[in-house]
Parts: structure tokens; C-alpha cells; sequence
């Protein structure tokens, strides 16, 4: 195999992108050698050194304890739990949230095998806050939701409050696009104005 | 700028990517590390260190003259002209052509201030081959069609024969999908069965 040969597939492996897309990345990172090809290498080269899940919570983070973890400022009473660190910095991303987060690193998932075992459960019920309150912000797919049942069932016992998020229409979001199920929940949730 | 936000950072750059799917590439990459993460930074830096435009037709390889230039099974006397590397490869995916190829590195395109002078149509003249063939093989955009008919008189004194790809319908493809032009084209180039 030609090293040109083995960058596409490699890049063909990343997440959007496929043999097509993959000969077109490697094609433009050869052309760009100085502005994208080996920053692109030393970018990945320094990030797999220094970029290690953080050991209380799950985020990928150039310290352990991450960032997060570390901030006198967030609040410790407010455990947000979500499936994966994409969801993690999604809801960093609205600014809206200045508690901590617990990665769960999936969902219960019977068609791929995934158990409690496969989660990080203990660590979850360990870190749940006495008398403070665990937001569960798993996906509203099928699997985020059985996992969520499962547990509300197991933080019975830990004293936390446990909510989830609201479900409603997306802001910005037209009636005529949205299915039933979300309108049906949106009408149910209704606030008084 | 952390190490992670500097990765999101280049690898939304590459086509067929935007910052959401660059998160989640980096995020898939951070996952993946001994599997894809590490093989990637490898693998580029070796396609920095080994990859580099052949000098005679400005295909990319690890070699110059490159492997198709090099190839004494390639005939000389048939010459494919193309915009791109990645026309190239299009065109070798095939397994149709057994001439060399000369890559012209771009289309003319006033809008982008792109002239003669910002492709290589110097080493096209140079290579034509006299008595033999030069087919052009560039994109059926307006750009493409216009660097053609520039070829096609620069060529004229070269005293080799000049043709391009044909029009017509795509294998697989369905009629009613077709464009008029196309539709057109195939008609009037129609064979006898």
C-alpha cells in the first residue's frame, strides 16, 4: 500500500467522511502541506500525549482532574450525567449549565450487548449529590431513555434529586415539521404565560 | 486554545467536514487512539515527508518521475490532460487508460483572476505527442469546457490529434433523471446497435 493509499483509508474511517470523501480530505491536506498537512500531524501527534479522560468524570482533557472537575466555581450539588463527551461539550456550548458532568460512557443497549457492567455506574452513584440533584441528559432515542428509567431506579437510594430534560418544541422549531410525539409532550409541559 | 480545540480546529478544515463533524471526528479520534488517532498522525507525517507533485505531469507520489511516468508499459504517445490529481485517480480507478496523464493544476476562470499563466499548460506543449494523442478529460462545467477550447487552439501546431470525453448517458443512470443537455448530446452522438 502507497502512503498516500493508507492516509485515505484512515481518513475514510473518521465520521463523515467515506472512500470518496477520504481521497478528497487526503488530496487537499497533500496540497496544503504547510497550512494543513503537518499542522493537521502535530495536532494529533500532541493530542494523543496530552488529551486523557478525566478519572472522576469522564471528559477528555489535557489534565486529571479535567478543567471542569477543577472549577471552584461549579457548582458540586448539580451532576448533569450524560451518554458521551460529545453531549458534555454540547451542553457547554449553551453556557447554561455551571454544574458538574458524569460521562456515562454509552447507553444500555440490549441489540449491542452494552450492560450497567459496560457504564460507568459506581462511579455515578458514588459522585451523586446527598440532597443536591442529578440531571440525567441522555438522548430521547429508545436506549437514552431505558437507560434513564435505570437510573432513576438505582439514585433512588443516593438522596439526590433526579430530573431530566424537558422535552418541547425546539426554539426556532415550526409546529407543521415537528412530530406528534414532541408536540403531544410541548402541549402537555404548557406554561403559563 | 487547548490541545482538543486546536484538533476541531484543522480537522474542519478538510472538505466534507464543518466544526460539527470536526468535533465529532476529533472526539472519534480521541476514542480510537491506538487504532486510528496515532496511525493518522503517522500516516501523515510520513505522506509530508515522502509525498511530493511529480515534476513532469504533477501527479502525486512517492517517486519523481511518478510511478505512471515511470511506467514503460504506459504509452507515450497517448496523453490525458486533467484538472486535478483527483481527476486522475478517477480516471486510473477505471483501469480504461494506459497513457501517461499531465495534470493542468486548475480550469481558467476569470471570476477567480485564474489564467493561462496559473497552469501548466507550458509542460502540456512540451509533452504533447506529436502524432499521437491528447485527450481532454476536463470537468463539463463552463470553466472546464472554456481551459478546453484554449487547449484545443494552443495544442493546433503540436501535430497531435486533440479529442475529449464523450457526452452521453451516465451507465445505471434513468433517462427521466437526465438533464435536456445531456439527454441532447447522448442523442446526437447515438451508435448503431
Amino acid at each position: 500500500m502507497t502512503e498516500i493509499e493508507r492516509l485515505v483509508q484512515l481518513l475514510s474511517k473518521l465520521p463523515g467522511l467515506g472512500p470518496r470523501s477520504g481521497r478528497r480530505a487526503a488530496l487537499q491536506l497533500l496540497k496544503r502541506r504547510e497550512t494543513l498537512l503537518l499542522p493537521l500531524a502535530a495536532a494529533l501527534a500532541a493530542a494523543a500525549q496530552r488529551v486523557h479522560p478525566c478519572s472522576t468524570c469522564g471528559n477528555l482533557d489535557e489534565s486529571d482532574p479535567c478543567a471542569i472537575c477543577r472549577d471552584p466555581k461549579r457548582d458540586p450539588q448539580m451532576l448533569c450525567v450524560v451518554e458521551d463527551v460529545a453531549d458534555l461539550w454540547a451542553i457547554e456550548r449553551t453556557g447554561a449549565f455551571a454544574g458538574r458532568y458524569h460521562v456515562l460512557g454509552g447507553t444500555l443497549s440490549a441489540l449491542d450487548g452494552i450492560g450497567p457492567e459496560d457504564l460507568d455506574v459506581p462511579g455515578l452513584l458514588r459522585r451523586a449529590p446527598r440532597g443536591g440533584e442529578v440531571i440525567i441528559a441522555l438522548n430521547a432515542t429508545v436506549e437514552g431513555q431505558t437507560t434513564a428509567h435505570y437510573l432513576i431506579d438505582r439514585l433512588a437510594p443516593s438522596g439526590a434529586a433526579v430530573t431530566r430534560l424537558a422535552h418541547g418544541v425546539p426554539v426556532g422549531g415550526e409546529l407543521d415539521y415537528l412530530d406528534e410525539g414532541t408536540l403531544a409532550a410541548a402541549l402537555k409541559a404548557r406554561r403559563p404565560l
